[in-house]
């Protein structure tokens, strides 16, 4: 079988084997259904209880703070309509860089008669403090603040100071309803995340997902702080708390509580292998005279976003998948959209730039190798695409 | 291992072994995001395209008319929420006998100022012709109709003539803006549903679960007339037609698709068998004294919902439990809730028998020995009861 080397770990994770191993009793025998009062039932309400406590513990947070989903955009989704839905209608701030699954929403609630403001981030990819304070400040009287900024960038991996933010947020708005909501999906695993952290400086929701992390597709969670309330958004039998209806996806729920385990247990040494591999990697695109985005920031250890002069992304990553590497274009988890990445011209990088990145995501299974061949296939397919382009 | 005799088919099924074989790939080699642009990814999204077609074929839908969720819940609340948000704020008119899955989002409705109307059902779990009728007259000038009738009842089994009342709601209110949805999710697989021809009378959205149709957990669908807009569900990354997203489970969704397939091309013989192992049970229900609900009318070929006079349920099923048969009291799948089932209250079955309800779900792996075991060791059960209560 062909098998390409796999550098897109932002998009999604392989599922570990020993979480496979976990969630394969719940895909034969023990099928029952979690609200069912008979033995069947029982196991499986067992093994989501176990899994709660496992993520809970994973993420610092309390068993009854964690709500199961179907994955990040779902919790995100849970969060920003569930909150706004029991608050006066207000500003939603969020920063220019988030994922769409907190953009759209957010947007949705325009239309439902809240004021959308989008916080600007720097050259770097960092939300600058100026202009939070901006957003902040502009509250008007009487209406409710909806606050979110994602811990780390899908795309850059730039790391956001969200305590300080969470912390300025309280501060100024001490009297007032103001939520702030942070989503973790990448970061989680990838660098240190502790709820109850967050929480104490402010934070009061945060969403995780389990197929980043080496768990399953279709299990995620918001991690709530207890005194909050939300509507629910799965309305229905009253599943997690009430606010995520429908019978639980038990293998998922499972495997995500493993892999929550897992992947915290292992994320230092990760992070220290990943960030050298990065350097190797950086170095070899430096000299190919790329151009590395928010290098000058606290990044996620495992990812690479560049681009190159006059090289479009899209034939790049074109050509390095049938050269057997799989790499992304621009935004890579949303839907096909050819328009530059929202987070590069956010940035304030020219869009002829911005077309031509490229994300180099690292996981577990990266190797140095892998790297140097990289490096010597982009060389190689660089050269082609120059010819191309003296040719023309 | 101890394996107790599974009688809760309505509640979940066994995932079918063929199936999980289906998924296994996309539990390891092929973990590609399907919304990524290289090898992995582009697996990923043939294996969902082809299980679109495959559920579309299964349902009599067009593949283009599939929206894939997590499952029945999120299906009926993207319905009922995605639909109302863009129709002027009108009546809402469910059956009495809706999956909570249904009744809670239409709740939800009333505090955004739409009008919940709920249609009465007969003492046979039918939906009454004449008070259909009353409720779609009762209808406000300006606007908007939104129905959802299920096509079985998951308690009693009970079918309902969806067709005729869906062409009466066309019929009433050619000019006005009328939907109409059906939770067809305790139907498919058990009896022959096809949205084709439901849509011709005038079906406009269907619900459909993996899970209870021997698919895995994690997976359903809203069937959906492709001239329909509603509001995004999961607003995001824009997947599933941008009315769901969220990256998607693809092994579940795989498994649904086989689960489908599966699920029509044994549904004749299946229905035949299972039809004659329940007329046992029921001969012998019936010599024990219970009495069946629903008993006259169309009812879903593997369901058995009945009482026996002053026996309680709850009491009954954990008995049950311990003695190796797993089946469900009152209302199986929706979360702890000690009330009588509603589906028996609008019966107008008296709380005192409604709180003796058990339900006998059969399915794919159920025996004629299970049944003359279950028999018997019922029989023995509510000796020891009446014992019980003779001494107290
Ligand atoms: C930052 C971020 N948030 C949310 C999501 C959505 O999570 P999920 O794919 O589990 O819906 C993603 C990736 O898809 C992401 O990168
Ligand atoms: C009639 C009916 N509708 C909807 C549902 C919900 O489906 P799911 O469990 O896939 O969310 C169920 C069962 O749980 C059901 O019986």
């Amino acid at each position: 079988m062909f098998a390409p080397v796999y550098f897109d770990y932002n998009a999604t994770t392989p599922l570990d084997s020993r979480v496979l191993e976990a969630m394969l009793p719940y895909l034969t025998q023990q099928y029952g259904n979690a609200s069912s009062r008979h033995e069947y039932g029982r196991a499986a309400r067992r093994a989501i209880d176990e899994a709660r406590q496992r993520v809970a513990h994973a993420v610092g947070a309390h068993p009854t703070e964690v709500v199961f989903t179907s994955g990040g955009s779902e919790a995100n989704n849970l969060f920003i309509k569930g909150a706004a839905a029991l608050l006066p209608k207000g500003t939603v701030a969020i920063s220019a860089i988030e994922h769409p699954c907190v953009r759209e929403p957010a947007r949705q609630l325009v239309r439902t008669g809240w004021r959308l403001r989008e916080i600007a981030v720097d050259a770097e990819c960092r939300v600058t403090s100026a202009d939070f304070f901006a957003a902040l400040a502009e509250k008007p009287a009487g209406g409710a603040t909806l606050v979110s900024v994602m811990l780390a960038n899908n795309e850059t991996g730039a790391i956001q100071n969200v305590v300080q933010m969470a912390a300025q947020l309280a501060a100024q708005t001490k009297s007032t309803s103001a939520l702030f909501h942070t989503d973790a999906v990448q970061a989680f695993g990838r660098v240190p995340v502790d709820f109850r952290a967050l929480n104490v400086a402010g934070v009061h929701a945060m969403t995780v997902s389990a197929h980043k992390i080496g768990g399953p597709k279709g299990a995620g969670a918001l991690v709530l702080d207890k005194r909050l309330e939300l509507q629910p958004f799965i309305a229905g039998g009253g599943h997690e708390h009430g606010l995520r209806s429908g019978t639980e996806n038990v293998a998922a729920i499972v495997g995500f509580g493993l892999a929550a385990e897992l992947a915290v247990a292992h994320q230092q040494t990760q992070a220290t292998t990943l960030r050298a591999l990065r350097a190797e990697l950086e170095a070899g695109l430096s000299t190919l005279g790329a151009h590395v985005f928010a290098a000058q920031t606290d990044r996620l250890p495992n990812t690479s976003y560049f681009a190159l002069a006059d090289v479009d992304g899209e034939t790049l990553v074109g050509r390095l998948d049938r050269a057997g590497f799989a790499v992304a274009a621009g935004a890579a988890c949303s839907s096909a959209n050819p328009a530059p990445s929202h987070v590069l011209l956010a940035m304030g990088i020219q869009p002829a730039l911005a077309r031509g990145a490229v994300r180099v995501s690292l996981g577990a299974g990266t190797t140095q190798q892998q790297i140097h061949d990289f490096l010597s296939v982009l060389k190689t397919t660089l050269g082609q695409l120059k010819a191309l382009v003296a040719e023309a």
